[in-house]
């Protein structure tokens, strides 16, 4: 075990902005946890941990250990209340066949800009067994330690794949493409497909009107009572959330 | 319009802390959506606006109006990306009767912590026309910068009230009450009533034993694909959210 150094503080605090993460292609997460759920689906490049963490894990493959106070860990984390270990993983590179959207029910992200409300996405698609998420170029670093963070550990499970989706689209013959409008079809009132991309917009502009032209279906989410007027919207981790929710209630039906 | 003081600036970032916002009774909100929501459904007490927007907006009824340069507004504000206009305005005191549990559904949060994620649970209660969330005294501050900001101005139109939410359902004799539950009954099979209240618990520990005694139902959303084993969860909004758009499919059925 080796020393928390001044330089590698600085690095791992570094690590907290995009250019240096993709400098050495990797990222930070924190918490027992999701440290666990990473380990052994990513290649761990260092671990820091309280001496109880450490303990309670050893055999863990790591190309860096190190032994750290409760007062160090607070010095590397980059939370308010730091837990117990913190560790840098390598960044995966997923390659993807567009088939996957014609045999599975996969997210696209048109831009989602904050990196919880990606987390919190990454995280249902985990719970609703969608595997692959398409992300815009404008969409948030799947690997800020904000969404890391808000995934849960669902970042072990779901692949993120950043790719231009109007290509994507335009490669994938004749698929299913939803996306949610305030001006769609009421989602409760449409047969769902079991695959295709579910398309869901920037938090402020929506879906891309170049996207929209491609979209197969346009689906609403249906406000209560229906028929009060709104100029309200809801958040795009809660509009994908219902969603989700309801392509999987008619599969499952 | 007077000047913006160092005095006048400690105290509206002071508005951070329950504490300074609960000794005068008030709470800050920033963005022109935002204030213009607000403007009109609670006293206004200050305003600090650029010159672009003091001119969009003539008659204001507020204490006082600042007009305000973009970098005297960054001094002031909370948000990483100030924009346009800040305000300061009383927070409201809402009565109630136990009656509207049974009349309407109603939202009961059980020490949910984060600010973000309270926010978020206001404003899809606004969209699925739920009007009354009932907070236990653990739960976030609902006039917390972040959780005002994260309603989208929904705060204006939800009424959240802090009342301990065992005698709540002690007082309101035979309600609904719901919660949801990692082995409750599958949501999609039950029959939902569009009356009483739903339960949703901590982020970390759920729905505490003292309350779970009182919950007439319990509900599950299904995972999928249902079979596959999961020891994950979903996040407190989203899970929410899932559960009051099935409330409201049922009702608009």
């Amino acid at each position: 075990m080796t020393q928390l150094s001044k330089n590698r503080i600085k690095y791992i605090r570094s690590l907290e902005l995009k250019k240096h993460r993709n400098a050495d292609g990797v990222f930070i997460a924190e918490g027992p946890k999701l440290i666990e759920d990473l380990l052994g689906k990513f290649d761990c490049t260092f671990i820091a941990g309280t001496t109880s963490w450490i303990k309670e894990h050893p055999g863990i493959k790591a190309d860096e250990i190190i032994e750290v106070t409760q007062d160090e860990l607070s010095r590397i984390s980059l939370l308010k209340a730091p837990q117990q270990v913190l560790g840098i993983f390598k960044q995966p590179d997923y390659s993807f066949s567009t088939d996957v959207l014609k045999n599975e029910l996969c997210i696209g992200l048109d831009d989602v800009q904050d990196p919880g409300n990606l987390g919190t996405i990454i995280r249902l698609a985990d719970w609703f067994g969608i595997e692959n998420i398409f992300c815009s170029q404008g969409t948030a670093d799947a690997f800020n330690p904000k969404t890391i963070q808000a995934t849960m550990g669902a970042i072990a499970r779901v692949k993120i794949h950043y790719t231009p989706l109007k290509e994507l689209i335009g490669k994938a013959d004749k698929i299913n493409v939803y996306g949610t409008f305030l001006e769609g079809e009421n989602i409760y009132n449409e047969k769902l497909a079991n695959n295709g991309l579910l398309i869901m917009g920037n938090e402020g502009k929506g879906i891309s009107k170049e996207l929209e032209q491609l979209i197969t279906k346009k689906l609403y989410i249906p406000n209560y009572p229906m028929d009060r007027g709104t100029s309200e919207s809801l958040n795009v981790a809660v509009a994908t959330a219902i969603a989700c929710a309801e392509f999987r209630r008619q599969a499952s039906c």
